[in-house]
């Protein structure tokens, strides 16, 4: 199969008319009906089952998505336009039929991503809660662990709660576990927050992942912390997980577990773009949680973010 | 041509999935690409530049798809499932590309409606502010004057406004003017406000409109409003035209121009439950400005207020 | 002197620009500068310090002020337009100096009003809490107790709470106490909501007052209520309060001590509009409290009460 | 074991401060530590895992204790003061182990309140979503089916969703297979709103359950439906179950599946208050979840429905 | 005509009430009669209606009116106190006279400032939406181009927008083709977020302005971007312009086309306290848009904006 | 009396049980019932009495215990318990009889904290207005005057006001005239926003306290500040007290007197986490205004400077 390339894509009209008009699909693109004709997914992953404070984040993808239509194209610091880069459609939300039941819900999300990455497709996925990446990771990683960056508040390392070794506190500990994580190739940024017991924060230490908090974030400052990253991850296939709770709650009010003291915007944008030329294979933005959100700002910064990473991935993939 | 039927239209599956699920398209149906294989679309008409007070209903159309996806199929009252009459679709936004002027704007209203109309398609426009009707009877009343249900606070037979003829105070007076409306078969309801003229309201009652202001309303009741629409209007094509403001702000809060005072919901479902088995040739639920509605109620009572119109028109066309 | 008319006054040209324009007077009338030149003056009472729960309502003046340039001029029910009847204007807000204090802060109330009524200006004061009435009558009532109508969901006939004799549960025991009020021509409507002991229901009861629960408001109708009422004061001088409680929460719920279950906006305005031929000295809107009405709704809806009793009151003075 | 009374219970002066004051119990009464002491015991049930759309009513309990601060003592219609005549208490919240999985969570659930069954306490529920009422129920019937008076916008007569029988669409369904419920002596008031399928209200329909859709208790007026209610229960045994959805959104937006065109407050009460006398053996308010509740009118009318209750079944008890 | 002084001017009693307490003129200042009294006048311009997006910043004005009222008037820092050095007033708002046309709508702005720039009174404006620069510049520059401070997330010298030459993308373009500004002598501060094309970016850098992205300016940080302001506007006249969308959407997200990633409030106010002894001609506070600000924060920090503004116009006029 | 110790206090299990259940004590710790059993008692103060513009704080006891559930045991920077170190409780609210007057209420503030002191149990307060610290310093101040540690937007040492000498702008200039706080040992921190004359500023700068404005705190940087801090309180038995409106109102809108460019949530706590160590005797968190604290924001930061706080009084005590 020859390389993918935009070439053959015309831009949906949306995306230069008027901002409050038409669907809402992600960032205004094309609904994939056959994946083989994409090179990008974005993914909506409308599940919140395995929150462990408050739910919502169901609701995300569909926010996130109308905030989406406030992106446009062209990059204004890297002049990147994703769009020429890439052939990149809305991939529809995951069809959850067994809703009440993490294991089962887990599965579907595999599933559904598994779908596009036998087509060759790389995923953006927008949540939900935090434990849809460990699902998102058995669908595509195939061939080994990979290197993962997660910006976040909470390592979310921690093992069972309520019953359950699949919460939104567990996926990363999951993930090293079934082995498609590499803990030394990993990075969690922003950590912070009192905890009841430090097992999670012990957990990512013991297993080898470089944890920075938010302290040593703000002390090392954004370039040396991005050097950092690169350092951990390496040129191997990578894996971006965006937390929204990891910016201050004066960025991002509406999300679950919201924890004082976070990264701002802007610190945030410039990590990611940072996070150029990695060997990335997939992304998702998660716990946006629009109940919360009044001023719509979470579900704007959340698209923002989302369109960060989309440059990345398109010039990952490209 | 054969009589059109929903024989050959298979439902949109998310219309039974959780309804936070999917991209928000009207009702979650599916989007038109053919007008031809539809009997009733559904029209978004994102455009707010003629109001008098608040702006904001531009945003009306995406929050009503939202809203609209806790509407389902079969009523409880009539158990009339408008799906299985009719063949029903998302006809997306119309599109604008001169926004800042009214007279053109209206006639790209005018050009995208007469598309579905001459493919024989019914629509039900969702605004936008109720500038947006006069421009739709112009694409749909081709064979002289329709008759008129409109459900308001405001009877909107104003004249010129701010220099434009134009506004959303003038619909009706330039749809007898154009001879688009009978105002001999044309009854508005739920009129209340003081206005800083009688202008509007003489001309209504000079021009042979009939005229049931709130108070007269309420001590009608619902049955003998019914009856008196249904006597004004008769067996003729009849457009129907609903205001949000003519609820009472308690029940729809996010608009342009709130008058307390007004209809409850229930009065509003029951009056327009009364008008099955009328020939209407269209309809719009306009005025929805969710910049103003913090709990959502108002996109929420607009869907509803266009399932139950849905399933008039349905009983109607099909 | 001769009887004063509005002829020789020019209305503010706001009262027909666009609502969102100029500086918020009440209902865009002119600032009163000179009691002498004016009928009626809409007095602002910035004050909650005697409130028994939520705070607040010192911001009420400020937003009646924003919300009544929706207000305009004609009434569609009765047709008045009281200011072809009345010399109406803004009279400022009563100027505070010692906030803290409940009496002082009541003296300076007095002092205020007690100006313009020396002026032969009939006010319509906006507050603030409903302890505001009491000073008010006291600057007001010089020739023996007057009649009340007090629309309210609590009887506000209480004695002391915290120490103090004057909170905004006392002023109407107060007043009778004080020879401003005769019981005997006072009616209180749409009293409700459980208390802690039965002693204000049983003060109003015994010392003669008229008192209309909701339920029996109800099952009266508005216009028997109206009948009792015009039964209870007669033809001799009428006080009219009004706290924004009496309405149901959905209607109104920026204010201190919401009650579930009270009148709707509609039932208020029709008893309202029963009471015109009344001889009204002064009249109140009391306990709107913004930082609790998202929607606006609750300012939006108190201005409209205004603007109703303006009508009442310029006909009584006109 | 002597009969219980109201004697040697001291109302906890919380009851008589200013409202915004002291640790929110219910209703601002005792935190039961020994139930032998209490004759009804207001409990939490926060749990929402069991939802079809938005979630949120685990936070239920929270906003209504904080909202029943603002509840007193004496009712104003029926002058009952249920401390008088029982003793009444806090009774904590279900404490949770295993979120994640409805079956589980109910048996705790049914645990909980079975420990103040045991120890003769009356229930009062404050929910949670609407799936808590089959595990009260398996709680607190012991002896048989008993009668029920349900006030919702939904029957909950569903069968199986998305793979469970269990969610709060069930419930009562459920309680009719377990022979908890006699559904001959059950009816349900205030149901509406359209349907994917007519399963649920067929089931209720066909095993013989009355079932007054909003339309008909409009039509027939309160007086009436309390009528019905009273001949459908008779005098045995009865639970009583108000779902906050039963309100039309206008009054009450902060719940999980808002019905437009539903009771108003009024009328709510006005029914909760025709059953007095009736043989209740405990009662729940569900489905108010705060997210979505702006105003706090949600939580409020709840909390004040929790009173009414709480007055029925004092006098039921005592 | 002898040079202006303040000593003459009585600061109205406002400025040192409670802050909630009388009508809320810009400051609380006296409104202007004679312009010829004053030294600048707060001008108000309530129009929207060349946004690309949301619109609602016709209510700019009122609210910054009402949040100016927690203004005082000693400056922390520099302890200027404006009122102490110049005559200042509120000289009311453009009065429109035909809002849906943005050329005619342009047209009164330029000649309601023209009256107070003929008076020798120097404007600080409040808008509004953007677009509004324009016409002011039209106003008050009349011998050759002047210099520009912008500070602003967009670089506003866009061409065209679906149809118009006028939009608020445009201003500065005008400005410059109608040699009101000089590019030269023109910085942008604050730009960032992606773009459909570049055409705003390259026409600023090609035509010569100074353009600061949000990126550089970090890195410069405000001492350095205060140096270069400083030397691109040297000692010529120079306006000053502030688009409230230059602060990042967490400090005000009550405006049309939010931008994730911008200016704190501190930076801001660190970056106009640096402009103190320029030749400042004018000024404006821009796209306060109030229906999207629920905590009131884009306003008070908008009215904020413009007291460090006024003190800078004091100093320059003074 | 032998040290105290934490060895025989078990910890509420709600510490570790889902955060949205069960009663919302702060930092869901036990209800002190014998203050002899406890070390730290945090205590409630709904108290707003002397508040200068808007009212609202007294809810903040409710809003900050709720908030306080999302509060954990272990610090993520330092790995202080506190629960640990010590034995922390809830002291319940201050029982006010006289809200109505400034200092019968101040009275009762000093009674039931003395009761603490007496106790030997330091304490920890939650606003309330800012006016309570100078009470609460009367009850445990009684050998000579201690330090003081402000962090606030306003240095709170005004005079009258009002007529009162003790409102929320005059707590620290009483505390010195009563020899309670040594001016000499005072350091006040981020005061900034213009007032109306610079008595405040002036007092504290004359009588000898260190004022860091927050434009020398941004220029010093946390840690030179919180030197600074070290150095000016020393070894002595020192206050501290939070004024949430020392934030910036992004990070905290929900208070009374906002002042815009203020402190982040980051820079609040690491400049606590800099005064370990100190000899603490007691501290507060005031200003919290829940009706303006629409996302729970303002609720959240202070909770989480309540738990910073709480640790450093733990290893003060402990």
């Amino acid at each position: 199969m020859p390389k993918k390339t935009a070439d053959n894509m015309d831009l949906p009209p949306s995306l230069t008319a008027p901002r409050y008009m038409d669907i809402p699909t992600f960032m205004r693109t094309h609904l994939i009906t056959d994946p083989a004709e994409f090179d990008i997914a974005i993914i909506g992953v409308p599940y919140d089952g395995a929150v462990t404070n408050r739910p919502g984040a169901r609701h995300g993808p569909r926010e996130l998505r109308n905030a989406s239509s406030l992106m446009r194209t062209i990059h204004h610091v890297t002049r990147v336009n994703p769009y020429e880069v890439c052939r990149i459609g809305d991939g529809g939300d995951v069809h959850f039929t067994r809703v009440y039941e993490i294991e089962p819900s887990h599965t579907e999300i595999t599933s559904y991503f598994a779908n596009f990455h036998e087509a060759g497709v790389v995923p953006l996925a927008a949540g939900g809660d935090h434990s849809i990446t460990f699902p998102i990771l058995r669908a595509i990683v195939k061939n080994g662990p990979v290197g993962l960056i997660h910006i976040d508040a909470h390592t979310d390392t921690w093992d069972e709660f309520m019953g359950s070794r699949y919460s939104h506190g567990s996926p990363f500990r999951r993930g090293v576990e079934e082995n498609l994580l590499d803990p030394q190739r990993t990075i969690q940024i922003g950590i912070r927050g009192a905890q009841t017991s430090s097992e999670g924060w012990d957990y990512s230490r013991d297993i080898g992942m470089r944890v920075i908090f938010i302290e040593e974030f703000n002390q090392l400052g954004v370039e040396a912390a991005i050097a950092e990253a690169r350092r951990i991850v390496g040129d191997g296939p990578t894996y971006l997980s965006f937390d929204i709770d990891s910016l201050d709650p004066a960025y991002a009010p509406g999300t679950g577990t919201p924890e004082v003291g976070g990264l701002t915007s802007i610190q945030a944008q410039e990590l990611l773009r940072g996070l150029r030329g990695l060997n990335l294979i997939g992304a998702d933005v998660v716990e946006v949680a629009p109940a919360y959100d009044q001023t719509g700002n979470t579900a704007l910064v959340g698209a923002t973010m989302m369109y960060e990473i989309l440059c990345l991935l398109a010039e990952s993939v490209g």
